[in-house]
């Protein structure tokens, strides 16, 4: 075996019986046709399953929403590409030649798709325990300094909440402009307050985003005129 | 105990050391603050893995995409509220009274969240092991009867490989006309075979569905007239 992949074996903390699991679970379907997409699947299921769990446990008080949104943020592609270069996983992934001319090896989502073959490898050979461990090893740096829950809400949702403590009434969105062709759509959309009528505006390629847009401003603009209504 | 408790707990093949950790799991979040939300979260995350290795194993040839489509139609609420029919999860959830008199027991949502409840709860008293052979024995009349992966394929696939097969070119979508306020807004998709000029349209609320329809269509025509170009 290679001291490479001596290597990355020590970062996972599991050693594999089967040589040929460990290379197929770092092999991209650029590489061939014995490639790590089925273990992918099985890993990203079993990756979510054991971080939804994790932040579960750490915090007893949390709503499903909010723990829906922390484990979307730590399963996230970039998260995960995150803890791939943790553990050094692009020296060890085996691309076609044209990935690898154009640095695949560095790609979030090549390092995201081995990150979880490699944890569906381990499931397979090692059973749920040797995978449950080996996820919240890989992500112990992250479960340990999880994020308030309240920052991960959308601004629409952070700007409601705010409003509703303040006894305001909710805020309305207009779409004031929309205009491009379909598919390069442009939206400008108000967020007005109807007992003060302050407003903001927000930009975006689509109707969602550009709400987002308006919502953020406001809740910037309410935040930075200081209780001016608490 | 009750008898419906008991009964309850005989079709799921567990019986609860702990009663108030059952009787979480059949709260809705409409009948008081110690209710199922949490539990459902923790549950939906195992039976998704469980589901997922489940058709992992079950369909070994097959590729990533046509697991995760099976997987989904396995899990989506329509296929849970069956499920949990069959166990008549409906006799036992407890609502509060707005969703008891608007027939809630009836509502796909509320036996979906339910029975996910109950999958989480006996994990969390059972551990891995019961916690899986639980969605191995619930779903054990769908797993045996898979349909065929490809059948599961949206339509724009679907005609994408049937041109393929037939050595033909790809089809072009164009928007006929898009109308409508932007929150109804409503659109005409042409799809277009350019080696024969032939064409069919759909209609929908979104470009996506439209473009669905007219594939849809064009799918139909093209095994309607069987072989034309075969």
């Amino acid at each position: 075996m290679s001291e490479d992949l001596a290597r990355l074996q020590r970062a996972l903390g599991y050693r594999f019986q089967d040589e040929s699991a460990l290379l197929r679970a770092l092999t991209h379907r650029s590489a061939g046709h014995d490639n790590n997409e089925r273990l992918e699947f099985l890993g990203d299921a079993l990756l979510n399953f054991v971080i939804g769990e994790a932040v579960f446990l750490r915090l007893p008080k949390a709503a499903e929403g909010d723990l829906s949104r922390m484990r979307a943020m730590l399963v996230r592609e970039e998260t995960l590409a995150v803890v791939a270069r943790r553990i050094e996983l692009g020296e060890v992934v085996r691309l076609g030649s044209g990935e690898l001319k154009s640095g695949g090896f560095r790609r979030d989502s090549i390092l995201a798709d081995g990150l979880e073959a490699l944890i569906g490898a381990v499931y397979l050979e090692g059973g749920f325990a040797a995978g449950r461990d080996l996820c919240l090893r890989l992500f112990a740096p992250e479960l340990d300094h999880l994020p308030d829950p309240g920052t991960l809400k959308d601004s629409k949702t952070r700007l409601q909440e705010h409003l509703q403590a303040a006894g305001r009434p909710l805020p309305e969105y207009t779409v004031l402009n929309e205009e491009g062709p379909p598919h390069r759509r442009s939206f400008r959309i108000r967020c007005r307050l109807a007992d003060d009528g302050s407003e903001s505006t927000g930009e975006g390629a689509s109707r969602k985003f550009a709400e987002q847009q308006s919502a953020e401003r406001m809740l910037h603009n309410l935040i930075e005129s200081g209780g001016r209504h608490a």
